[in-house]
């Protein structure tokens, strides 16, 4: 939770004024979000989120973010819609920090994921993916198989403070994953496109079990669409215990398939893309673990969750074995 | 900035049909407030705030400070008015803890405060003042003089590392306070009621300098009225220099004289007074600057700025010493 920059009401107001939406009526700062400062902003046209973009995103790389968003948007999903100032310009200054304007979103992320949340999932994810296609703009992932080994290496000799064995586990683990990567020795074929590459719970908002719309998409990039799946797989797909819901996993790709079957390829290449997907997120919590002060505003997540998921996966070879 | 409970979306839908008050339609943590937990809430009727109250609130005392909102509210003050259960009920519970919602209040609360603040400020003061006068129940001042000693004592051998000498220095500042203070050797007969006790900028909230509304009513008591300018003084009027803007305070004085005339007897205890809530103030952030541990979710407020104040008002005998 955090807001690490703070906008005085005049730098706010004056901000505003390069703006067409009217008078500032209420702000308050938002208490979820990790990476970015964000505020809930009123004025007397409507209800705004205001985001400063804080150190650990590129700025040369918000007008990508803020570009697909539009794109999107505009092809009929709902994710916040970048408000452009009077020069035209989504992306501005505030308080020193590179600072945009969205709408506002209703609706409210599920703390607890049941099956009616994972079909409606799935079709937002597939919608998302069929919209991106026609998105031409390309951004790699940064946080894609060619981090993972130097993410590692930033945590050597530190990394079996969380598990005894862990480093010497995730190095071999590697080997289950890399050589038979897609396009590294996997299936080099596997539709590409636009993925959210982080669509957790609380990035995904519901008003009555309906899916009201998609947020934060600063880890966006262009990358295998079906790796979105297996992002997805690993959170939403598996209960406190660290046990596997088949049934919320079935409903999510039963969600896929309405909009954009998944092609047979894709099936099989899901495991080890889930693999992956578990990596990364392990690999980054880890550094994090690892890094974050004592004394920072966010709390860092626990890698052991994903150390287990990572288990799980390496475990199953096919969708079958996921009883999928 | 916290949330230190979350909620979950099932927990608030439960908790919202005890409310005839629509259904929910947005629901985001809020990152600013230090003692409780709050939620910026949005049904289909309107938005609304939620507060979970946390351990450093007396939940027997909570009765009393939503009696008084409501009853404020009731005679026209502009402060948040808690919304009553289906049952009547203005506290409930919601995850382990008393919640209660409350009307949302518009108003942007001052970063930088101006001389063109400190007027509507001194009114809004006496008018809560005025207003309090038919709320009946009384709530001792916890934080008053009687608890200062043993603020000090539980800091002892603590306080010289915040400034070298500080601890001798508040034991005689003691001797300047006490004895004087309105009835324990100083004018018994100053008039009391219901005071805000905590009036910072981030508890006012303005739009374009009209002041639109007072929040955060949870260190409320009843007390000399002229000691809550005597915390507006110490939170408003001092630059970030440590500087007392002369300005300001006057601003602040007829403001309040412009509602309810300050009487000669109140004047003159100002001074006593302003030390006094010096004291408090630093006092309480000594207390959680050297008892918050290095990996709270909210960092403490330096004591020093306090140190300062309660030097400059030690210096002074009179009002007229301070040039108002």
């Amino acid at each position: 939770m955090a807001v690490y920059t703070d906008v005085s009401d005049e730098a706010l107001t004056s901000f505003l004024t390069d703006y067409d939406i009217g008078d500032l009526v209420a702000f308050r700062g938002i208490a979820e979000g990790v990476e970015n400062s964000n505020f809930q902003l009123r004025t007397t046209q409507g209800d705004f989120i205001l985001t400063l973009y804080e150190k650990r995103v590129n700025a040369q790389e918000l007008p990508w973010f803020l570009g697909l968003m539009q794109h999107l948007a505009g092809q009929g999903v709902s994710c916040p819609q970048p408000v452009a100032a009077r020069s035209g310009a989504m992306l501005n200054t505030l308080a020193g920090r590179p600072a945009a304007i969205t709408t506002f979103l209703p609706g409210v992320w599920p703390r607890k994921v049941k099956a009616a949340h994972c079909r409606p999932l799935g079709q937002a994810l597939a919608r998302l993916h069929a919209a991106g296609q026609s998105y031409a703009p390309v951004r790699a992932n940064s946080l894609g198989p060619d981090a993972w080994k130097p993410l590692l290496e930033s945590c050597r000799g530190q990394t079996d403070s969380v598990v005894a064995g862990l480093e010497a586990e995730l190095d071999a683990a590697f080997d289950h994953i890399l050589p038979v990567w897609p396009g590294q020795g996997g299936n080099p074929d596997l539709p590409r496109g636009q993925i959210h590459a982080d669509l957790f719970p609380d990035n995904v908002f519901f008003l009555k079990n309906m899916l009201s719309g998609l947020i934060d998409f600063y880890f966006a990039c262009t990358d295998i669409l079906a790796y979105d799946i297996a992002i997805c797989l690993n959170a939403w797909c598996f209960e406190e215990d660290g046990s596997f819901n088949v049934t919320f996993a079935r409903q999510l790709l039963l969600g896929y398939d309405d909009v954009r079957p998944l092609s047979a390829q894709e099936r099989a290449a899901l495991p080890v893309l889930a693999r992956g997907a578990a990596m990364r997120f392990l690999l980054t919590r880890l550094y994090d673990w690892i890094n974050t002060p004592a004394d920072a505003l966010v709390t860092p997540k626990d890698p052991l969750d994903y150390v287990k998921r990572l288990r799980f996966h390496l475990a199953t070879e096919t969708l079958d074995g996921y009883g999928v």
